[in-house]
C-alpha cells in the first residue's frame, strides 16, 4: 500500500433493502460510517428509500409522446443523455457515479441476483454515451480498459441465505464471481470498473450477532482503494478476436466463465 | 417423441419489452401465434403492458402499516400468501403458473440480465410456501426435483446485442447456460422445472429480417414438450452434500458452473 491508498476520496454506496431495520439497512449505516471515519465522503444511493423507479421506459428515451415513433431502447436513451432530456432523477445518478472514485453495491441476493430495484438502476443510468457505446466526441468505443470509469474501484456486498458452502467451488449455487458475471465483468468491468471480488455474508437468515460481518466488511472497505481487483483479461491487446471470443493462444483449448481472469491469478491454476 | 408430445397443452408467455413494435413483440405474437397453432392455450403476461410493478415491498408481507415491525422478506411474503393476503396482481400470476404446463421467459438482455419489471416478476411472485421453502401442509423441502413445479418445462428466449461468438464457449461474455444460471439453475431449475436449453439470438440491433430468428424459435417451441431439458444434477440423491455442496465422489476436483450438469451431457467431456 502506497500513499495514494490513505488519500480521502468519494464513494457512492448504492443500496436496495425495503426494511430499514434489516441487517443489510444496519451493514450499510455501518460501512458508510466506517468509510467516512476513513476520512472518505460518501455520497448515498439507498433505491427503496429513494422512491427509485426501476422500469426503463420509452420517456428514456427523452420523448413524451411514446407513440410517435418506435422506441429503440439503447440509441433513444443514449440520444436523450447527450441532449440533456433524460428524467432528471437519472442524471442525478449519472452525475453521484461520475463524481465517486469507488462504487459500493449492496444488496440482499434474490432469486441469485439483484432485487429489481437495483436491477433498473443499472438499466436506466448506464445509458449508451454515458456508460458505453461510442465516446460522443473521440468516437472511442467505451468498454473494458477503455470503459469511461476506467480508474473507479466496484465492491458488490451481499447477503444470501444459502450457506458458506454453497456459493464455494463445488456448491450448488456456483462460486459468486460465476454466479454473479454479469454484474461483475457484463456490467462493472465492462464500463471500466476495477472490479475487486465479492463480498459475500451467506446464512444471512441466521446471523445472531451482526458485529463480525460489519468487521468483516469493514476490512474489505478499508482496502476499497488498495485490494487487488479481479483480474480479467483487457479486451484490446490481443487477448480477443475480433469476434470476442478469447484467442486460440489464450488457455487454448478451455472453456468455462474463469478463463475471462488472467490465468496466473486463477485458483488452483499455474499454467 | 411419443404420443402426449402432441397434446395441447397450457403455457404461460411472461415478457418484458417496452416497445409495442420492437423485434420483441414481434418474436412474442409470432410465438403465440406458433404454439396456438399446435393446439396450445395460451396465457400472456406482458408485463410493461399489464403494468407490472416490480418493486417487491413491506406491502408484500401483507401489512398495511410498514412501521408495525420489522419486515422480514422470507417469512413475512410466505404469510401472506397463505393466508390470502397478497396483492391481488401478485396472486393472478401464481394461478396462471399453477395452471401452466409451461413457462416461456422472453426477454431483451439488459446488462447481461433480465429487465428490472421482469426480475421483479420472480422477486414478487416466487414467494415462500408457494415456490419453494417447506410445503405448508406437508413439511417437505420444496426444491429441485421436490420443488412445486416439477413436471413443468421452462425455455428462455431472448435477444441480445453480442455477437453470436461472444456467447459461445469461449466468448466474453461467457455460455448463457453460465451467464444466466441464477435464472436457469437457481430460479427455474431451483424450483422443479425441467429447464431447457436457453434460446438467443444474438446481434439483435443488426437484424434486418425477422423470418429467419421466428423460423428458428418456432422450431423450439415446437419441441417445447419433448426437447431434452439441461440435465442439472438432482439434490437430493446423494450428488450433494448437507453443506449444498457437489459430493467429493461427483466430478472429483472439477470446478464452475457446468460441474452442476450430469457429466455425460456435458459437452466435449466424456467421463
Amino acid at each position: 500500500m502506497d500513499d495514494t491508498d490513505t488519500l480521502p476520496r468519494t464513494v457512492l454506496w448504492l443500496s436496495a433493502h425495503p426494511e430499514p431495520r434489516s441487517l443489510n439497512a444496519a451493514m450499510r449505516s455501518r460501512g458508510i460510517r466506517r468509510l467516512r471515519e476513513q476520512g472518505h465522503s460518501v455520497l448515498e444511493s439507498d433505491l427503496y428509500a429513494m422512491g427509485w423507479d426501476p422500469v426503463l421506459r420509452a420517456a428514456d428515451g427523452g420523448r413524451s409522446d411514446a407513440t410517435e415513433r418506435r422506441f429503440r431502447v439503447s440509441e433513444d436513451t443514449r440520444a436523450a443523455h447527450l441532449a440533456g432530456l433524460q428524467d432528471p432523477a437519472v442524471a442525478r445518478e449519472q452525475e453521484k457515479l461520475l463524481a465517486a472514485d469507488a462504487l459500493v453495491v449492496q444488496f440482499p441476493l434474490w432469486w441469485y441476483g439483484m432485487p429489481a430495484i437495483l436491477k433498473g438502476w443499472f438499466d436506466r443510468v448506464l445509458v449508451s454515451g454515458f456508460a458505453f457505446g461510442t465516446d460522443p466526441s473521440t468516437g472511442r468505443r467505451l468498454r473494458f480498459e477503455q470503459g469511461p470509469f476506467v480508474g473507479k474501484r466496484a465492491l458488490v456486498a451481499l447477503t444470501l441465505g444459502d450457506r458458506p458452502r454453497a456459493v464455494g467451488p463445488r456448491g450448488k449455487s456456483g462460486e459468486l464471481t460465476e454466479l454473479l458475471f454479469g454484474l461483475l465483468h457484463g456490467t462493472l468491468a465492462y464500463t471500466g470498473f476495477d472490479v475487486l471480488p465479492p463480498w459475500a455474508l451467506p446464512s444471512a437468515d441466521r446471523l445472531e450477532e451482526i458485529g463480525p460481518a460489519a468487521e468483516d466488511l469493514g476490512a474489505r472497505l478499508d482496502g476499497l482503494f488498495s485490494e487487488a481487483p479481479l483480474p480479467y483479461r483487457p479486451q484490446f491487446t490481443g487477448d480477443y478476436t475480433e469476434q470476442w471470443e478469447l484467442a486460440p493462444h489464450v488457455s487454448p483449448g478451455e472453456t468455462g466463465l474463469s478463463i475471462h481472469l488472467d490465468a496466473p491469478h486463477r485458483g488452483g491454476d499455474a499454467a
